[in-house]
């Protein structure tokens, strides 16, 4: 019926029919019409037709993911659909501030027939978080519940299916523990990082110590702010340390997968690595930009609220803003920053190492 | 059966079965998936569903201009829907760079399927440009058809109709007409304006002339600048000019209401003109919005098809183009710019206008 | 020598021999070229120009609010002026996009040089706080330091005289408190308030109570949401109980401006309240998004430095998150949204006061 | 004196005694004190400094580009500086929303002092022209004087420098027609892409002609939108057509450059290309932001001034909208688009090149 060659209109293709005869406002359903609950509808129809399109991407970089043999061609693909993902990310924010069009008093209007939905009760942003490895144990309960209480039995099944599956988090992790370059011929990344480590701390503190520009007190400060393989640098120097902050909850990216990432952070320039670099810091976007789209929501609704309890019963304001601060997947690879040493202080890379990290025509074809 | 009190859940008010279940891709139904196909298919809807909020703040405030007496308790109201229409046309700008987040080469796994839809077809657009009040006769054909030859009988009648009950252009000019300010006892704005864009060329003419500081090219060019009153203020210091440059389509807003256009924009900071002053504005922007949105819309169909011929049939880059060119509507508010002089040479109001154009209370209760 | 008629070039108007030759890169000084240092430098700059402008808004509104008696006029403008305030902070937050997209390995190549300088020391964004009228006590300390002690002298006669002249949040109090028509003759605003709230909550309640809808334990959330005079009402309804808020330090706001404040945005579409509504809501917004900003900032520090310490020696990340929570200004206007009622409950107006809330001339030209 | 470890305060390392002190108001030297002059000056300063860091980033993208020899580790380097590059002119465009806040009267207090001072007198902005390449002959002229008549001699060198040099169209341009893939063995990438273009559009036209869906009418209308090799592809598949265009002005880059991008933007999963075609992508949105960015300062000019005579005594808004239409200069990336063809018809490529084109590494150790 449908070949493709049959034409189409751009009516009947969008199926226009439901999306703009989709818009009921309650207020008008009993009697008392208030004019802003066409904006609240439709900011949150809008909100849903971008949470599906954030889905569509995160599973197919997620089945990119997936194997245990990553096809290196698509790598460019997956950063270019999450980069997607940021910039829809940023519309969700901006479409907060066409929210804040409607004052309070307006929203008093047609607020009581509400009751009790809540944004809570959006499947989809659960989907988004169980995709991208939220872990269950972290989330915010709500009114005490549980978050999947609030969801039938198929969604709850699929939400389930998302974590049994494995999530972005979970691939991502199994993708950077196969990184093959760690140990290399003779090259021991780790060991040669703990040197270089090492010995940038004794000379910076030797140069500190002798420094006529400073007072004792900066030279304390100075020191403060270089660090110390007993504070920052600790945890990736010693992988039992590292693997008790695992246990205790206050990290969650294993060992191996943490090394691999702050390899590629500091050999990105290297051919082979600068994509899975551009990944890393797509993830890193993602998450900042959802807890910005927390906080501004929690914001929004403070404005809208101020003190009165949400229409789903619970303190919005509140809920919104704990999310902003817990809900958070990839803090281990943006914690990575504390590990990273400066370019001048780097260990090299043996030419054998370089050679496997560029492209194969350019060692065939030297300059 | 729905009560004020009955309950109500997020998905079921939302009608998300309707909004997320509206994305069909023909790549699939023909036996292709395109993965961007969706992003493609959820844009789009995204556009039509904040059409539909535009057309709900345009008909209200259409609906409060409507009348030979507007509740000036309205302004308010109006000029907060008009800013919040502008804010929405600026995320449909923002969408355009979501979608250029799809290749040209991506564009082309399924764009065969999508003949003859275009984006000339939607309705919903049609609808936002009547109502602002486009004129029929400035619209461009597409494919040489008249815009309205491809909707259905219905939806042409609903077009004809927003242009039988009278724009929002019509009904602001009259709006502007009915300025009761311009005329006020022996106050007669216009000749007062023309004394001082006389007085005030004459005063700055002799400061150049005799100016130590300017080469006599320099002085030319100044007092180009500076204008005329046979250049710039011809029109509005001449009623029959102005006549003539409507006769001629060269001006559409009537004398009176550029008159009064005039009058709202130069005593802007009275109380009783302030609101007024804002509703000006906003028309102006969402003017300019709108063409920045043709412009960036026209800029990314540039970027998918390069030279090649639209799905509709069209060399669609280009009538986009030529709309961002020719599909003003409020130019005219626009140009009230021309007529400005500056405050230092603004006559002063009698004592009785500015009480007028104050509160009641301050008057009763001077400080 | 400059008179009115003497010519100038762009290059010379501007001092861009001053503004682009402002740029100079210590790790270039110190012989170790950093290519992003560069970006550093003149993204720090851009906010300073614009902190500038800021106060030069900020100033001219104060001015403007600082008499005993506001010239009407003047509302109009400052709501342009605060507005144009709101969209340098939405410039301000962009930037850190920009700032964001230099690496942590990339701020490592010049950071030890900068030690000690820090935003902390950025003597206008303390103005600007200042100027708002952040309180003092309020101030998170930094480094265990008040934040004056890291100013010279002057700066902290500046500061400490902007103090002493009053701010913007003791300025917009006085007026609110000098707003005449709380007491109107025979209407009493705060007793129809009072009343109107009492009426309201027991209608729904009992309407609640018979519902076939609900079940008990939704009947007792939709209460809570309801809310009681003895609950979100009490501190407004009650004088001393909101004194003793304030003497808390729960409450900042007085009484008098609070109700004041709730008047004008419960009867905002009255002509003489709606420039004063907006103008509420202005400093709601800027609140809001130097919240955002401070979030923002929190977070470009979080990733560039992880959990390394700051180059002014704290750890600017937890400092800047702090601030976010903290740094409020108007949260007791923010607050206003919780003791609004919806306009079917608003208690009217008599006539008179109508009359004095509306303009002059429709009072003497009733239509 | 300035030793690595000398401390430095945050004032002085960003000279804020030059950057906030560089606003001296003409109305104010006058004695007629503007409000909004300052906006007028720290708009267009913070113009400036955003052009001194646009500039930095060009000339380190071009020194990579500038040898003969572009080593491949630099590439993702310039992806990101060019991308960096984008996210600055989108605030510029942000920026000019801030000016908008200035009303025409407003502008009007000072315009008179500016004369003859003009953006057109932005050395800086030159230099971006000049350093993407844009070609002196295409230059608009400005009040009939070529552009480079407003610059004193030493800036007039600098400018002649950087087309002397080669400009960044030049560099990418030269590297384009140094890809050695096109010709590899047996494989001739444009004899393989001519016979699939003819292949494809002869199987799509039989397929249009046998249609049972289609209208004769639609047909047509079918294959035009498919083209055909007489029209889009003619000049990539005929070199001597191609030349001509170039001759004739129609065309700039030069036959093996178009092959080339053409070559990247169809293959652009295999490794070694995925950031070359990412580089082309930031030259095509460079070309089009700022293209947006003249747009809306057309626009901005038009509101400020309507039809009056700019302060430099051009036609201001004429000039930027014709440089809007005309100063663009990766034209030809961008209609690369009208020579893509759907990945289902485009030519396999031979094991043996697929293997040049992936990186060294996964060849010696395949999955």
């Amino acid at each position: 019926m449908a070949g493709k060659y049959s034409t189409i209109h751009y009516h009947s293709y969008l199926k226009l029919d439901k999306i703009t005869g989709a818009q009921e406002l309650r207020s008008v359903e009993v009697g008392q019409p208030a004019h802003e609950e066409m904006l609240f509808i439709i900011t949150h129809q809008a909100y849903e037709l971008w949470f599906k399109q954030i889905i569509h991407e995160l599973r197919s970089v997620l089945k990119m993911f997936a194997d245990d043999d990553v096809d290196e061609r698509n790598i460019g693909t997956a950063v270019g659909r999450l980069q997607r993902t940021e910039q829809i990310i940023d519309l969700l924010v901006n479409q907060i501030g066409i929210m804040e069009t409607m004052t309070p008093l307006d929203f008093l209007d047609f607020r009581a027939y509400l009751f009790p939905a809540s944004g809570f009760q959006s499947f989809q942003f659960r989907m988004i978080e169980a995709l991208l490895g939220l872990p269950e144990v972290k989330r915010m309960t709500y009114n005490n519940h549980h978050y999947a209480a609030f969801f039938p039995e198929d969604q709850k099944g699929v939400l389930e299916g998302i974590y049994k599956d494995g999530t972005l988090f979970d691939a991502i992790q199994d993708w950077l523990e196969r990184t093959p370059f760690i140990k290399h011929g003779n090259f021991d990344f780790l060991k040669e990082y703990d040197t270089a480590v090492r010995d940038m701390i004794k000379k910076e503190q030797a140069a500190i110590d002798v420094s006529d520009y400073l007072t004792d007190q900066e030279k304390t400060m100075r020191k403060k702010m270089l660090g110390d393989t007993n504070t920052y640098f600790q945890a990736v120097l010693d992988k039992d340390a590292h693997d008790k902050l695992v246990a205790d909850g206050e990290l969650r990216l294993s060992y191996d997968a943490t090394v691999a990432a702050l390899f590629i952070q500091l050999y990105r320039d290297q051919p082979i690595l600068h994509l899975p670099f551009m990944l890393l810091i797509n993830l890193i976007d993602i998450d900042a930009k959802l807890t910005t789209w927390r906080h501004r929501h929690a914001q929004m609704v403070l404005r809208m609220l101020g003190k009165k309890v949400g229409t789903g019963g619970s303190s919005g304001h509140q809920y919104l803003a704990d999310t902003a601060k817990k809900h958070h997947i990839f803090t281990d690879l943006h914690n990575i920053s504390t590990l990273l040493i400066p370019r001048s202080s780097l260990p090299a890379l043996p030419d054998d190492l370089v050679k496997d990290l560029s492209f194969y025509y350019s060692n065939i074809n030297p300059a």
